[in-house]
């Protein structure tokens, strides 16, 4: 059994404390700077790498992270974590979203049913009603077929689902496998449901509810908006809805659904995207295969999540990196600048992903700590953000790590050579750039123009976002937050601080209110 | 003439170091916290308003802020702005985005010309061009309307443009005044260009080059990916291209565009909205009058900017309470969170404007500051965030202090009581639930479920998302970020640290590579 110990009661964190800090502008120019690049990497799964040149980091602070890595025991955790264990100490849970797209170890049986075999049978239901749907054997009323797929969720169900269709999208139309189109309906703004819904054929539209109980307030909430307008129409809810659900929930064995798919209480909203609930809106929208792929993708990368040495690990060492730079070098946020417009809303999922699983200041025993945690994670894709918020990154007064993504080709196939280059390499260059802007700034007499450099930054490289290098790359995120959350000693799959709101919201509706929640509240006229 | 101080030069600042903190948690319990919400707030442009008892502040505190605000000047630089100085010390230029909707104060005469005329006339100029469009006076090749409006821009010509159209599009659809479908084409990643194009019915789509220079290279990348895409379909460029651009550049009095409209040197990319940056594409999108509505809500709002007491000003109280949580309280970062779908990507814009405009370490004389400028900004619209990275906001290690902005009706006009409320109802109370969850929090001897509260935030509200309180809300974020540049000393006008990286970009398109740069443009394949 592993030893859950606190970050501040590690010695190797005393050792990095007391370890010389590197000047990251001179390692990393001239021939050491080229040098760092091709000896500071990791492959990843799926042709991806994780190189990690541009981070303040030499061997001797590589060496205590790996001491870090020992003593917190990180691998031995992620093996009783995919053996099983109750890891989710606040809700007393396994956590087994890697269980939905392989087997890292022992079967893990739970609910009396194993559980690698219950995920496997919901992937074969949803391609199996995926296929009939796109074979037209699965119809609207009228007996023709649907072309769009409307994911009403929220949070998990809603940011993770949403990212990998747009990261999937334009790879689908290239490779002629976008079967239908996907939507989503997640705020309870009533104007985002009505712009879905007036920009829609409705008619020739599947609905998917996704809510784990069947109670989230905003999904029911939007469900019923929905059928209100589906009705309207003219149409039949019950023909034009399915749920992504627990088989213990009022939407199981429904009538008011075509049909019902399964999740279960050991795999968090934000880590859901590999199972049922990322799974009958891409598998729709795509095709099972794309999805079955998406799945062996990051089954590859979990499996060298699962690797103890971090040198060999780059989700492990990616984490000890971020961890020394939160908790020893002491930066706030990280950046999250994937160089692709694929990824235009991956950095939205990695920040749900990373804040809601270690934005916490109670340990795994629910005993406060009193060192940092998670970070502020925030972005936007490259180039877009170099005309933006780049300004303070590169010269604002607090040093902001940074996390680059870039791939070698493009998805939709279509470039033109304009001055000498063509806008991939335009791309690609400008990522290259920015690394060793940051890394090794320039020096000018006019303080305005000068960079002082010394910002750390990583990047993962890869040939093309295509399901599988997607896949791998979630995985690799999600593992090096559960890593973070190992070291932090935090249960990074609870959520106890979204509950507060949501009580005191019911309240408010129930105009049970006094004192300032009163006061808000006739200010919003409600 | 103003005298311009470091932040650290201000008697005031000091004494604020030296004022007791507030218990924000005990301030905003019970009836205190009632009165706190009637008391501390500010009206604002076009029936907004800001409310900030549930920021860290008291009585003592606000007066320490007003006295601070005296001893910077704040009113008589803003003065000094307006009537032509030249605020922009690094490029030495005027900052005149203020008078593309009105005039506060004398006026201003730059390159020969009063430049109020000038912008009103680029409005008027654009107003007719827009008119004929929509009459269907100007046509494509075979004499058809036009249907939709392209802008090619990056940055300041994407991202404002881009939030405000978001922002009015189902407020337009739902009055009747939608014209024109806007698409934005901004990364030059080619999948950008070729989603939008794949997407679009070209042969009906007005483009919009947008660039100061005319030499910004993705933008006239991204233009030529277009033209060429044009040709192939048979289409004439010149035929379905619009300039937006300064006189002397290239683009001006070309043939190859159908018209060109101008800016100049005087209006930041980032405070562009209210320029022919974005009267361009919101007039043809909106028309006319709509443009005209926004610019009359910015215009509102900036006369209340002009006054010189804090406490009847928002944007000047809003900034100063900011650079008290920056300076004094010490903390790195500040969310944007709109409860409204329609401001999607209203944070984002905000993230450029603050981060570009403040996230700098030198004065506005280019002398090194040693005390914390600007900010991180984040956001997505509530209330998708609260089921995403709330988590770390609530219960984290770090205080984020928060900006709220509520809507007491939604744009859309569709809407449904659902167990007893409406949808637009559920989104009121939650986000007067997060304020009084955030301030005051709740213990719960389950440590993580405790909720220790003290989290600082500000609300705006309003009636509706409108043309007039976009453009309030708009100028209240500009004149906000100003007045904390003149807090901080900075010139919150240029943008030096965008130049290192498009050095080193072209370095690396010609090959001209050494060290690390030169590993890095080979793992990306350049």
């Amino acid at each position: 059994m592993a030893e859950w110990k606190n970050f501040d009661q590690l010695a190797a964190a005393g050792e990095l404390e007391n370890t010389g800090r590197v000047d990251l502008k001179a390692a990393m120019s001239g021939e050491n700077g080229a040098e760092r690049v091709k000896k500071y990497h990791i492959p990843m799964a799926e042709g991806l790498d994780y190189n990690y040149a541009a981070k303040a980091v030499d061997d001797e602070i590589l060496e205590k992270l790996v001491k870090l890595a020992d003593e917190a025991q990180l691998a031995e955790k992620f093996k009783e974590l995919y053996n099983g264990a109750v890891i989710n100490t606040g809700e007393k849970r396994l956590v087994l979203h890697h269980l939905t797209r392989g087997q890292l170890g022992d079967a893990v049986v739970a609910d009396g049913v194993d559980k690698r075999a219950f995920y496997v049978k919901q992937q074969e239901r949803i391609a199996d009603f995926a296929n009939k749907v796109h074979a037209g054997e699965i119809v609207n009323e009228k007996g023709e077929k649907f072309t769009t797929v409307v994911q009403i969720g929220i949070g998990g169900s809603d940011l993770g689902p949403r990212a990998m269709y747009l990261a999937l999208e334009n790879w689908a139309k290239a490779n002629g496998t976008l079967k239908m189109t996907a939507r989503f309906i997640s705020n309870v703004d009533p104007d985002d449901a009505a712009q879905v819904l007036n920009s829609t054929d409705v008619a020739h539209a599947i609905f998917i509810l996704v809510s784990k109980s069947g109670t989230t307030l905003e999904t029911l909430t939007n469900e019923t908006f929905v059928k209100n307008a589906l009705v309207k129409e003219g149409l039949d809810p019950a023909k034009h809805m399915i749920a992504v659900t627990s088989e213990t929930s009022p939407l199981a064995k429904n009538e008011g659904y075509l049909a019902a798919f399964f999740m279960d209480d050991y795999i968090g909203g934000r880590y859901s995207s590999t199972s049922a609930v990322g799974g009958a809106v891409l598998s729709l929208a795509f095709g099972p295969d794309v999805f079955a792929q998406f799945l062996e993708g990051a089954a590859a990368e979990d499996k060298i999540a699962a690797e103890s040495d971090p040198m060999k690990n780059p989700d492990m060492l990616d984490a000890l990196i971020g961890v020394y730079e939160r908790n020893i070098l002491g930066y706030e946020a990280t950046a999250i600048l994937p160089y692709s417009q694929a990824l235009s809303r991956f950095p939205a999922h990695l920040q749900q992903l990373d804040m809601e699983s270690n934005g916490k200041s109670v340990n795994r025993f629910g005993e406060p700590v009193f060192y940092p945690t998670g970070p502020v994670i925030f972005g936007e894709p490259g180039t877009n953000g170099q005309h933006s918020f780049y300004q303070l990154l590169h010269q604002g007064r607090n040093i902001i790590p940074l996390q680059f993504i870039g791939f070698r080709k493009n998805q939709c196939g279509m470039d033109d050579t304009i001055q000498g280059s063509t806008s991939q390499q335009k791309l690609c260059a400008n990522v290259a750039a920015q690394i060793v802007a940051f890394a090794c700034g320039r020096s000018n007499p006019d303080r305005n123009k000068n960079f002082e450099g010394g910002r750390p930054s990583s990047i993962i490289t890869g040939e093309e976002v295509t399901p599988k290098t997607l896949g791998a790359l979630l995985a690799h995120y999600e593992n090096k937050v559960m890593f973070q959350g190992f070291c932090w000693n935090l249960n990074s799959f609870d959520q106890e601080g979204v509950q507060l709101g949501k009580i005191l919201a019911k309240k408010v509706l129930a105009h049970e209110t006094d004192g300032a929640l009163a006061e808000y509240s006739r200010l919003l006229n409600i």
